[in-house]
Parts: C-alpha cells; sequence; structure tokens
C-alpha cells in the first residue's frame, strides 16, 4: 500500500467521508489503490505521495484548473498579491476590475457579487433572485451544489434530483419546513409547462446548467427565456461548470440567450478559491436589500486569480485551442476503440468528453482503464476535462497507452475475466457512506 | 478625494452594496474619506492607493489577520504549497495534518471538516447537526452568517435578530417557509428555558457565541451543555469570532464546557479563506448522510495556512501576548481619556477591545475621532482588534496621537462643534441600502 492509501485510511478516522469533496473520493476512481494525495503538481503531471509521477488525463482538479496545475502566469500575479499582502481592513482594488471585466465580456451584465466557493455562489444568486422576484419558488434544471435551498428538492421525495445530481439521495438535515420549494426539470417543455402551469404565480426563480453533457436545445432556452420575462421570474444560468469552456465567457453568449443572473466558480480562477455572481442591474440590486456579507469574501486572491486565469484565456485564446484538442480526444478514443474490438459510447460537450464501455459491466472495465493505466503513470478515469497545459506530446503517450490497455481490456471482457484482473474493488459512483 | 473614494464611487454601480462585506464599507468608517482600498499591507501598516501609509489600529481585516499582515512565516508556507500546486485531481495530505492538529488542541473532539468562509462553516455545521439530531429547529445566540438558517429568524419578526446580527433586518430573499425554524436567545436563563418548553421535543441544535463581547456567564454555559445533553440536542459553539482569541484554541477551552461542535474561520489561517468544522465523532458522522461537498475545499493554502498560523501561534504563546497588548489598549483609553476629561465607556473582551464615547451624540465623536487619526496616519476605530504585529512602538504613535486627539474632541464637545469639523457625513452603523 503506497503512502496515499494510508493517509487516507487515516483521514476516513478524523474526516467525515474521507475528503471535502464527493468527486475527489478515491473510491471512485480506483479503491484501495489510487494515489489519493498529491505532494506535487505541474502543468498536467502530478507527483503522489511516494514521488511518482503521473500525467493527469482524468478531471485536472475537477475542471477547476483549465490553464493547467501551477500556472506560471496566474502563479506569478498571485505571488504578488501574497507578498503586498492578501489581505487588510481595506478592501482590494481587484475586485473592481474583475467586475468590470466579467461586464464587458457579458454585455447584457451590469454587476457583481463574489464568494470563493461555487456552492455558496448558487446559495447568493439565489437569495439575490427570491429578493428582487419577491417570490420563493425555485425551477432548477441541473447540479447546483450542497446547499439547503437546493437539496430540498428531494424532501418527501428522493428521486426528484435522480437526474440531476445523484440518485436516491436522502436530505438528511435539510429543514423539512422547505418542502415543495424547488422543483426539478429536465430539458423538457413539457416539464417546464407543468411547472408553470402548477406553480407559475409562486414562481420566482429559474436556474439551470445551458449545458449539461451536452447543450441544451437552443428553442427550449429561448422558450425559457421567454416565459421568465413573461411572468416575472429571474432566470440564473448556472456557468459554473460549462463557463469558459466553449468561449471566453459563459456558453450561453454562443447561443444567444441571456439570462438575468449567471454564476461562475470553476475555471475563472485556476483552481483559486473564487465565485463570481454576475447580473442585471434591476435584479442584483435587490442584494442591498438582504444581508450578504462574509469576511473571507473580501480577500485578494481570489479576484486576482480570476483577473489573471480570464486575461490570459482571451489572450491565449484558450477556448479555440481546447475546442481544438478536446475534439482530439474524442477522435484517439474511437480510433483506439475501434482498433481493439471494443465498443465504446462517448459523449459530453467537446472540451468536457467522457466515455462509457457499452457492455453491462461497464463499472468493472472503466475500473480495470483506470488501474492498468495507472500502472502505466496515467492518472485516467472516464471523463477527461481538457486544459491548457495538455500539449500533443502528452496526447501522443496517452494514445500509446491506450493502445496498449484497450486490447487487453477487449480480450478480458470476451473472456470474462475482467474482475479477475482487478487489484481491488471496483470503483464506486454516487453518493455512498463510507465503512471502515 | 483619494484615489481610493473614486474607485469606490465606480465600485459601487458594478457592485450593488459596494464591498463583499458590510464591516468593509467605508461608510462605516468615514463616509466620503475614509481610503476604502489598499495596495499593500505589511505587519500592521496599510499603504492606501495614493501610496499613503497608515498603522491600522482598527479591526486588522476584520480580525482575521491575528499575526499581521502578510506574516512572513504564513506566507512562505503559502507560497511553498503556491509552488508545488495548490489545487489537483488529487487531495492535499494538509488537510490531514489540520484535522489532527485541531483535535490535538481540543481533546473532546474527533473529527473535522472544511469550507472556505465562514458563513458556509456555520451552514455545514447546522446540516450536519440536523442531520444528527433528526430534529430541525435550531436555537442561536449571536451571530452566525448570512445563510438562510439563520436570517429565517427575522421572518414574521424583523425584531428577532436585532441584539445578535443588526437591528430591524428585513429576511429579504429567505423563503417563508422557513419562518419558526430559528428560536433566538440572549446569555439568560428565562429566555433559553422560555424555548425548551415551547419548542422543547422539536429543537435538534443549539449554536452560541461563548463570548460575546463578554464571556458567557459559566453557569448559564453548564446549564445549556446540561439540558443539551438531556434532551438529545447538539450543540455548537461558534467562535469565529472568540477563537484563538484568548487562548490557542476555542475560547471554550477556558470554560472547561465541552460543545458537540465549534466552528472557526477568523484567525485560524491570518486572512487565508479557511473554516473549520470540529466535532465529536458521535455528531460528525452525520455528514456521511448528507451530501455537503464543494471543489474549493479541496484546495491546498488554506490547511496550508492554517497549518503555519496555528503552529506559529502556539510555539509563540500569542494569545498570552495578544492579552497583555490587549490589556494594555484599555489602559491607554483610559488614561488618555481622562487626561482629556472625555467620558468614554471600555468593553470587550481584552483582545477584542472597543469603546463608544458616553455621551449622546457618539457616533458624530466616533466620526471626528476616525477623521483626526486618519489625518495623524492611523486606521483607527471604536474598535480594537490587537494582532501579534502590534508592538510597543505602534502603542506609543497611537498613544501620542490620542494625546492629541481626544483634548480635541473633549473641548468640541463642549463647544458643541463636533459637527462642524467633520469634513463628510458622520459613520453609519448597521444595515443600510447605499444610495449614490
Amino acid at each position: 500500500m503506497g503512502k496515499g492509501q494510508e493517509l487516507y485510511k487515516k483521514a476516513k478516522k478524523i474526516i467525515p467521508g474521507g475528503t471535502q469533496l464527493l468527486s475527489k473520493r478515491p473510491e471512485q476512481f480506483l479503491p484501495d489503490n489510487w494515489p489519493a494525495y498529491y505532494q506535487k503538481a505541474k502543468g498536467v503531471e502530478v507527483w503522489d505521495l511516494d514521488g511518482k509521477k503521473y500525467i493527469d488525463m482524468s478531471i485536472m482538479g475537477i475542471g477547476a484548473c483549465i490553464l493547467g496545475y501551477a500556472d506560471p502566469d496566474v502563479d506569478k500575479a498571485v505571488s504578488k498579491a501574497i507578498q503586498l499582502g492578501s489581505m487588510s481592513t481595506l478592501n482590494c482594488p481587484e475586485e473592481v476590475e474583475l467586475a468590470e471585466l466579467m461586464c464587458e465580456l457579458h454585455p447584457w451584465a451590469d454587476m457583481v457579487r463574489y464568494t470563493r466557493s461555487g456552492g455558496e455562489c448558487a446559495a447568493v444568486a439565489i437569495r439575490i433572485a427570491r429578493a428582487s422576484s419577491g417570490k420563493d419558488k425555485v425551477a432548477v434544471c441541473g447540479y447546483h451544489g450542497w446547499h439547503d435551498w437546493y437539496l430540498a428538492a428531494n424532501l418527501g421525495d428522493t428521486s426528484k434530483l435522480d437526474g440531476q445530481l445523484l440518485p436516491g439521495l436522502q436530505p438528511k438535515g435539510v429543514p423539512r419546513q422547505l418542502k415543495g420549494s424547488v422543483l426539478t426539470f429536465n430539458y423538457n417543455k413539457e416539464q417546464f409547462d407543468k411547472i408553470l402551469l402548477e406553480h407559475g404565480k409562486e414562481l420566482g426563480v429559474i436556474i439551470m446548467e445551458p449545458a449539461r453533457g451536452h447543450d441544451a436545445p437552443l428553442e427550449f432556452l429561448q422558450y425559457i427565456r421567454k416565459k421568465a420575462t413573461e411572468l416575472g421570474i429571474v432566470l440564473i444560468f448556472d456557468e459554473i461548470t460549462s463557463g469558459f469552456r466553449m468561449t471566453c465567457g459563459g456558453i450561453h453568449m454562443l447561443y444567444g440567450v441571456n439570462p438575468d443572473m449567471a454564476i461562475f466558480a470553476k475555471s475563472i480562477s485556476n483552481g483559486y478559491p473564487m465565485g463570481i455572481i454576475l447580473g442585471k442591474k434591476s435584479v442584483m440590486d435587490a442584494a442591498q436589500e438582504s444581508f450578504i456579507s462574509s469576511t473571507y469574501w473580501t480577500e485578494r486572491i481570489g479576484p486576482t486569480a480570476a483577473l489573471a486565469t480570464i486575461k490570459k484565456y482571451r489572450k491565449e485564446k484558450v477556448d479555440v485551442y481546447l475546442i481544438n484538442m478536446g475534439k482530439k480526444i474524442k477522435k484517439i478514443w474511437q480510433e483506439q476503440a475501434d482498433k481493439a474490438g471494443l465498443k465504446l459510447h462517448i459523449s459530453g460537450i467537446d472540451t468536457l468528453g467522457h466515455f462509457e464501455f457499452d457492455y453491462p459491466n461497464n463499472l468493472a472495465i472503466r475500473t480495470l482503464f483506470t488501474q492498468m493505466m495507472l500502472e502505466k503513470g496515467f492518472l485516467a478515469w472516464f471523463q477527461f476535462k481538457v486544459s491548457y497545459a495538455h500539449k500533443d506530446k502528452h496526447y501522443k503517450l496517452y494514445e500509446k497507452a491506450l493502445g496498449e490497455v484497450f486490447p487487453v481490456l477487449a480480450k478480458c471482457q470476451k473472456e470474462g475475466t475482467i474482475e479477475k484482473m482487478l487489484k481491488g474493488p471496483i470503483q464506486t459512483t454516487g453518493f455512498k457512506r463510507l465503512v471502515d
């Protein structure tokens, strides 16, 4: 057992759930054998606690490190901010500059507030939107974090968030009084119309991911925009996952459908804690009617990192690079699968591609894939979140490794020996209590 | 008008409320004339956008920078973490080391979770406590942030949080369904007993600041502890303000009354975003039954800064230093006030002292005090949050300035010319919509 797994055994005893994020649980990747912790990360390379180096062809800090780990330009700006003092009794001017930049990138928007996490960002947006509309009920389409306002969707019926977040999630600890406050829908006009029919008058907020695996149908977005305007409902686009993935700003800029508010967190600050709530003045002004205030939202690193990340992104046309590299990885997956005779189902927007093995024992095959790739020096998973630090040389190494691993998977699958090859349990999915 | 005020005028147009924290609004200090923004902060010195240097004898980053601005030891650790990559697909080992340290400092505690802000820290603690007790109602005594669960106290009756947070706060945007979910009490047995009598069976959580201006009466804390245990209620101490102020850890360690959970944010990481939820295994384990997960809670700077801050605090016996210096400032205030013939009312725990001018026009005198001290090169307010970087040399300069300013205040007060001396409006208090 490596040092990382040893430390993780200890962590599970003193940190309930072992990690701070479900998606960083080692069990999701390779139970008992995932390196779990890192000592160093640079570009797309990660060193584990034993000093072993890997190329990260998986989730790149859950998509947060869009420029790559420890980007020299962002880190230079952050280091300067630290030298100059990252916190004081006075405010940091960077937050004003960032507000101007975000409004410039999104001409429909006038005002900005900040947090230091994505979940809290969504909670602030919902507070402002409810205060602005004067109506409490919220319609949601997508994943919007861990907070009470959102998980309340599962009060009474724990299947409501099945397609949005995780199947069968118990809203334990969410006050039961919130039952009925949140309504869920998918990219589906009938579902949405049903909510309007039943709750139209009390509906104050619609929050949705404008892309989720794939783009939302344009006519559907346009319809929602129209209805929200007609009924005085605040429309929020959650761009925490989709923002700065396909263009320099929210993905909605590509659709030409503007929300009243948009929220950003991942991808905007290359891994430094930061959340942005962007909106029209007519809605955002309601923030002044509510108490929304937190000490750490005033520190300097978040806005400094966001400014440096977005400026570099814009200058280097990172979106064009990411889309190109994202398409390329899908092509590599397909070619290598075809060569090996493996059935692969590839999906996801181009810069957030993922695949499933098209067999009933998909999860076992995925686990063996991660296990074999790890042995070859890759952090590899069924998801790949491309970054600006991924270069052709990394793709070539990855492609070569796939060329060796996929045929073994195909052979084992044919012989029924996938599980026998595994050195630990099959990777977990979704929400699960950790035992031990 | 200085550059800071110019920038603030712009900020108010694109950031609703102007700042991210009510307590950093320039209007709270010196409307139209507070420097508002900083370019550099080091030790206890702050440089504004015009390059003017001030000694901070006010709130030191709202108490967050307990070692002083840009502490070399903390910043060295943080810089190393940045060089090694502050985020990756794998977890950072520092979060496990910090968990061990916090449990070592608080022997009653077994487990830890993290956030990156104080408000979110309280929200996580409430979620876990509700999940653990299985009961939704919460009794609160103190200030616990901006989140829905807390502001719900003012639904129906906007006076409920008057003594705890701010007078007359409208809970705009907080879902009305939460009405009745939160009950408020002060350090007062009758008020607390009334809550138990009326809501005892549904009461799942008690959250309180164990010190608020002054220590809670010991027998009162012991009584609450006893009742919480008897009735299966989770007791949370909010140590965000009081933690690491009077001892290396929660102030409750001095009382010998242990909660089931405690939360920390300010003071633990010297201004870098960080929140800690600490608790007994029996309660914290409920975190595993609920979805509490956020990407930025996994970054490396927060736990690195907390480890460096707490280790230095412990090694240098910072608590002893702060208490000594805190007592000293109270003495200086009293002596200078006596000398000038000014009536001063001094209060606050020793390391978080504050004063009021004992006159009906206190607020106007406070404003003139801040105005005159600013002209002498001090950020000065009625509150002073001492840090480890405050040395006798700063005190001497401050004392000398008080020796010049207090007599003027006394004279103007006698002559009724305080307001005439002001170069701008009187400082604001509490929650107020900004008009500009």
